[in-house]
Formats: structure tokens, sequence, C-alpha cells
């Protein structure tokens, strides 16, 4: 058996494992990592794994791959890609039909069609780094590296567990939400509404408010991120 | 108990009690709907209902849900609407940013990205209908109303039934398939690939090639259909 302060070390050695040596900024995914690790012990049907065997989450070894998706998810480039499929000429044949536009016109529309849909999937992934960027000094942890069932950032209280699933929008689909011990369920927040294009920022949970998160400072983030994440 | 020939007569009441009275044209749908019910009879578990109580085969009251699912997705016009969403202003922010786009351009790209998610759907629904306006001769019936789960179309063979599953595009998401009766699988099949933008016409089941269905087939449906079910 191992008490609390071991399984913590467990948790540190296959995080440091990953992390290259002497990269003293990596450091800082040390401590959500193991924060991380410590809500799947509570609660295991909360691991989401589709390789053979789940992780033992007790053993080192077994936690490499979870660490590795970890470091991999935070470290990834978010800058939109160009897109890098064929658009379906059907498309186009409707738009001219259904909607009047010429022919010229659709071919415009299909490359800024697929850049859009990049753009999209950009801003629901930014929106989890922004929101990480401010809460991590607040306790709240950002669970990226996909590996944790239907949820995007946790927060340890004295009572229990928060857990938060974000959505960029209100007609996003939902992952269906597992509750978590002690009954608490998972809460749910989305960034803004599809038919008014208002946002939601004053909706987040309790203990996100007043922390300085808000809508501009999301699209200085953004803005940021984009210019210091140029592919060169 | 029933016999085959009175639970043919109890989906034959059931649809009929859906088609307003006289409306001849409407009487072809009787045997597709009839058709589906046959199999859904042989494969229950294939049955997809959100309601609380899954209808009873065998009761024409019962069979009335499905059958005013049935006629109303017939029914239904597929011709494109105007969107009816706000857009993300966060995605012009990442477009400027990531492919050096002016905020008109970006605004521009705000209605026509709309309006390329309406036409992708209507192409996907149009392949449907297309597929039936051609198959139903051949003995294959198009499931539509969405209550068969993870099929299309059918096909009563001597042998049992053929089910395919279609899809617009090699990268949509397929919905998880089940086993049909007897062992025999659903057969999938994708109109185009995302990644050379070729089509995929000559990979149908073999019950479906040689009858006509094709790329400029489709084109054709595509443009007539669209002029003559624009909204007045």
């Amino acid at each position: 058996m191992t008490d609390d302060s071991s399984v913590e070390s467990i948790y540190k050695r296959a995080i440091l494992s990953i992390i290259p040596e002497g990269k003293i900024r990596d450091y800082d995914l040390i401590k959500p990592f193991t924060e991380i690790c410590q809500f799947l012990a509570e609660n295991p049907h909360l691991l989401s794994w589709r390789g053979r065997q789940k992780p033992d989450l007790r053993s080192v070894d077994s936690l490499k791959g979870l660490a590795n998706k970890f470091v991999n998810g935070f470290k990834r480039s978010d800058f939109p890609r160009e897109p890098n499929t064929v658009p379906d000429n059907m498309v186009s044949v409707v738009m001219e039909h259904a909607y009047g536009l010429s022919s010229a016109q659709c071919d415009d529309i299909k490359l800024t069609h697929q850049r859009s849909m990049c753009a999209e999937n950009c801003v629901g992934n930014l929106l989890e780094r922004y929101i990480d960027s401010v809460m991590t000094d607040h306790g709240w942890t950002w669970c990226c590296g996909d590996f944790v069932r239907a949820i995007d950032f946790i927060h340890k209280t004295p009572d229990g567990w928060e857990a938060l699933q974000i959505k960029n929008r209100d007609n996003s689909e939902n992952s269906s939400s597992s509750a978590i011990r002690n009954n608490t369920t998972i809460q749910k927040w989305f960034r803004t509404y599809s038919k008014t294009g208002k946002t939601n920022w004053d909706k987040l949970p309790e203990t996100m408010q007043n922390k300085g998160l808000s809508e501009d400072g999301f699209e200085m983030f953004v803005a940021d991120y984009l210019l210091n994440n140029k592919p060169s």
C-alpha cells in the first residue's frame, strides 16, 4: 500500500520522465499534472483511455502515457493550419443555385470557408488556453491532453472537487457528463450565444469570477498568441 | 397472435392514417413504410426512439408516431435556409491575424461561411434523396425520418436484408453501427474523398451498381431539386 505522499511522488516521477532535463520552465507542468492524477485517483471512471490497457495510477511506467499526452497537449501549437482537404464541389453547386452566387464567387468561398473552420477550431482551443493562463494562479487546473472525460478544468476545494466543462458556443455539442465523487456534478459553461452573439463571461462558476477573465481579455490573448506562435 | 398478412395491414393502416385522404401520389409512401416496419420487426434493436415509450410495432396507434416521422422526413424541404445564428466575432479576429485578411474581408466571409455550412447540410440531405429517387425502383428503401439506427437504406433479398449507411465525405462522423440479424453487417459508403476530392460511386454495394447512379446524375438532381423547391 502507498500513502498520500508516496502516490504524489509517483505522479511527479512520471511527469519528470517526460520533461527534458534542464528545462526549468517546464517544471510549471508538474503541479497541474499531479493535481489531475489525484482527481483521477478519486474518480477513476473519468479517465478516458482508448488503448488496450487503462493506465495504472499507482505505477510510474504506466503513468508515462498520460504524462506524455499532457505535455504534448500543452506544447502543441494552436495556430490555425492551412486547410488540407479538397472542398466538395457540390457545395458550390448548391450555393450557386440557392443563393444566386457566381461560379467565381463560389471558388473564393471554398477557401475562406475552410479557413473559417480552421479558425473556429482555433478559437475553441485558445479559449481553454486563455482561461488556464488566468486561472492557474487561482487554484484551477486545465485538464489538457484529452484524457479526462468531459471535463476541461478542475479545482480542489476543502469540500471536494469543482469540475467544469466549457464550450465556445451554446450550440456546440456537449460531451455527456458523468457525476464526480460525493454527488458533485460537472458544471457547464459556454462563451457565446449563437442566436444573439452575446457573451456569457458573467455566468462563469463563482470561484472563477472577478479574477480578470473577460471578452476583451480573451481577444488580447488571441491576438498575442497568434503573433507569438506564427509558424516560421 | 398475428400472422404476416395481418401485421402488414397494421403497417398500412398506420401510414394511411397520416396521409391526407385523396392524395393519391402519397400512396407511394405505403410500400417503403411497410418495408421499414418489417425490417424493424426483425431487428427491433435498430429502432431509434428518444421518447418515453418505444412504439409497439403490432399496434396501429403506436405506429402512427413512426409514420408521422416518415412522412414528415419525406415531405420536408431540403432547400438550404438562410443562416439563423450570429457569427462568432472571435473567428474573424483569428482570421485577420492568422491569414492576414482585412476586417472588411472577414465580414463578408462570416456570411458566406454560414451559407457554406447550410449548403453542406443540403448536399448531405439531397444525396439520400437522389439515391432514393433512382433505387426505389430497384428494391431499395430509404429509411427517411431518422428512426432506424445508423441505417439509411435497406434492401430485402431472398437471403435476408442488405443495409447501407451513407456519408457525403470520408471524414464525416459515422454513427456506430450495430449488426443486423443473421450476422449481416451494415455496409458503409461515402461519396467523396476529403483529401483528393475524388468521388466514390463505383464502390457502391453491388446491388446498387449499374442502375444509373453517378456524380453527373447527382449534380443534375441537385440543380433540379433546388429549382423546383425554391421558397416562394
